[in-house]
């Protein structure tokens, strides 16, 4: 459980105070404010605010002065065709405020996404949790042999128990260290902004994240592709689904036009077209290297 | 009158229709949306949408679960601390969208300012309106004799009467030109994406533009400056008032440590230390050019 | 001819000045540093500083402490795969700077990409040139009947000498009054920040745009397209070139996975894997609109 | 000492080759190019690139064709001045690209500048060395019991030990699991990537990070401030001596009006004209907070 009653009763007092608005509001992701969706062993997302809806970005599109009269047909017609047609601008004026807690190696991937506001808990200043990741066991992974940055088969048996007891007992005996250090009865003392470099890279760090719908789909394609590490495409999956909540109608168009979408190379495209003309093309023939040709056949295969 | 009665009864409709929303608002700056504020002859700007309050400022830099329940001035204080301490990340948890209209040579030193998100209406897309800036008479300034980037004395008598009148008929005659190359009567017609091209700098723009208050203030300290050129600092100055409706906090903070503040240069601390211990130091003695010991004794004279 | 008999001697002084340096070098685009390649009637793109070559964006990908003792089929199958794969940091380690003179109206687009450091030419302090943008005749295109966002065919006859007439004359005469409202014989004579408005869009500008390797090629994939608009497709040609010429291994890749590549919606994949399996497929079956299926067809027709 | 001897003879190899450029140098950072500056106990700062010059800096905030002829007064002059009047593009045009070895934590703030480019070795693709940042005995510091954010007094006999005893024996325990857990023999191995996470934040990476020099000294500004920790203050500070190495004027401007420079808020700036005015003025009368009060005397005290 990520939170404690305290924390808990926070988010409750938040979703008991409705106001009133005179701006665009989505009851879709309203529903969602403030709760806690958990992800992986400790952490959450919680959505803290939003700005806009799906007709905010054909308004933004339209430089319009109101609403309009446009019939959402409109509205969805115009967004495909924005998302297909690499327009991102309107997308940009939407955008979301998130919560997230997260272990500290998933945080560094993350944080490479620059076009986001960030404030991160400050371990300089505060203590951090005795929370750190330790993977499921069906998530424990060999190092994958054909692909240097990915995974293979699961561990299994003792190297799994092995692997699992050593995770625990280092990431306990570290917190231990970490406290001891910090401890300031009969010694001074370690400041916090030194003690914490002996917590390893699994322990929880938590901050708000903040972004617009633009920067949020480039991070969402590249972290919720099944090439992302496991730890961080689980937090982009849950993300996806709180889009859908808030934005259906972008969603729609970003899952047909870039996550279910393929790209071919100039050499590709022509092998396509080789092929519909009835050419039998193979690898050899092909002009594309064995690599490319593989991620070829997986998108026409 | 910047709008239509089309333009201002959308206006109307979307501040008469209210919804609950569990987000933070801000009374000051509900009260301020859709509305149109005039600036220079024809522009105006119109806050579309908001995202957070004054507390969302301290709640993002605490990481907190809640609205908290630290009191009034714990927010204060903080927001003051955070601001004279140049942290920029937690103001960058709020976010305006405005709509603004506005001549397209005020556009081009707005749009300097990159950390923004705009959607502009589109002059290969659609037809502007004719609509021209043509300055007040005590805005008809002579170039400025000691400056080279600024105005002088306002032009008088036959000189201003000819400018006026220069600006008036060179726009007017170049909106004629315009609508007739692209008219369809009896001839092709020009491209609208041509056709523009014959337009003016003073003819009038708009756009949506969306951008994080840490950014917004920034925008705000350079352009509601004396030096500023008048035709943008008369819109930086409107967006000063609605954001003291939104996060009157954060505005106090900022016309407290940016606004009203100045910077000393290494030497002019120096010579502020050396004045205060008592020594005469003039511009000869000072370590400063002329124009920095102008500048310093604006300061502290 | 875009360059005065000053400036050309300016830029013969720098390229006679070679100095050595231990920093990568690319002999490709060294031959074209400072150099102006007209562009339009008075444009130009100038190349006045680089940093980087092929090798360094292998480089930075490795965090290598040399240049390294790979081979170039190394460097050219891992710049491929960067490419391919959308990492976008090593080509971020790469930056190029150039010096274009323009019309404001193509510098109003172009501007739209924030990602890059601009330094303009000012109008509020110097006075511009009579430099007017004036379309060759078989650039003078009718609005496209069928796409708002673009041009049909060449205007013909009297209609495009009207046209041409039109621009020409009110160019001068914008200029003429921009210099008689600044003049300061027997007056106090127009600030030049206010004088400036009276100047049509197609008056040229300049200015420096520094960018790195990343972004320019998103800036050259949406500039050099066939959707994007004549003026400002001309400069991103030209600055193709020169990219060849700087990183050729990199602007191959670009070439392969960008410029030339096709993204297929996840209907689009569909009906593909259905017309390889055999399958008859029409627009009508194919779950795709008219304007998708004519784009589909544009790509694997 | 940081460097293998293959790396070193790397950087031997690169400082060997010198090139003909046409582009503006700097001897003054042709001298550091490559070497690497040891920081902490296994860092370093090595200078891969640099675009520019003082010269570049005016050169670009002129729009100029040539290098001009213009006099280093002036340039200096010129330089300042827009220092001092908060000009940033001009020294956007001018960019560096260091080589950094430094600690995780260190890592960590660093990362929160966002307006740079960075290529970060990678620990799901490679595996890290057994390199932990150990403070020097004189940088073990206790919490500071006035400032959350800081350190007090440096620790003290057997506190000190016991410190530094735990925080090599977790690195070296860590280092240990960390490479059992990945090992292969009589094992499947874990995945690097999962690994990784029960290393330390002592331990070093390394990346490549490319920044122009506006936002290099807003960097440095902050990090090179006596408020910083002091792990990333003395890369800041290595820092500075390159960057005074590589454009001189324009660092001596950046410690007249940044580095050396004190802000003086609205009520600062009244104290001050009340003191010089011979107002004996205290905190209580001063219309500042204690904080803010010790803040002022600080500077003109």
């Amino acid at each position: 459980m990520p939170l404690s009653p305290d924390q808990q009763a926070e988010i409750d007092a938040q979703r008991a105070q409705s106001q009133p608005t005179l701006r665009a509001t989505s009851p879709g992701i309203e529903a969602q404010l403030y709760r806690a969706h958990p992800v992986l062993d400790h952490g959450f997302v919680r959505v803290i605010d939003y700005m806009g809806d799906d007709a905010a970005i054909t308004q933004a599109a339209r430089v319009s002065y109101g609403r309009g009269t446009k019939s959402v047909q409109n509205d969805e017609g115009l967004i495909r065709y924005l998302m297909r047609h690499w327009h991102s601008t309107p997308f940009e004026m939407c955008e979301l405020k998130l919560h997230v807690k997260l272990p500290v190696f998933v945080a560094r991937q993350w944080i490479r996404h620059r076009t986001a506001n960030v404030n991160e808990y400050s371990a300089r200043y505060s203590v951090l949790d005795r929370e750190f990741y330790i993977p499921a066991p069906e998530h424990l992974a060999a190092q994958s042999s054909i692909n240097n940055q990915g995974r293979g088969a699961t561990l299994e048996g003792d190297e799994a128990a092995r692997v699992l007891e050593t995770l625990k007992a280092d990431s306990d005996r570290a917190y231990d260290h970490y406290e001891q250090m910090m401890g300031q009865e009969g010694q001074q003392g370690l400041a916090r902004e030194l003690a914490r470099m002996n917590l390893p890279a699994n322990v929880y760090t938590q901050w708000y994240w903040k972004v617009d719908l633009h920067n949020l789909f480039h991070f969402l394609r590249l972290r919720a592709d099944p090439h992302a590490q496991y730890e961080i495409r689980v937090y982009a999956e849950v993300i996806c689904d709180l889009v859908r909540d808030w934005v259906p109608l972008a969603y729609a168009a970003f899952e047909e036009y870039r996550l279910g979408a393929a790209q071919l190379s100039a050499t590709g495209v022509q092998v396509v077209r080789r092929m519909l003309a009835g050419e039998e093309v193979t690898q050899e023939t092909s002009g594309l290297t064995k690599r490319e040709w593989a991620e070829l056949m997986g998108v026409i295969g």
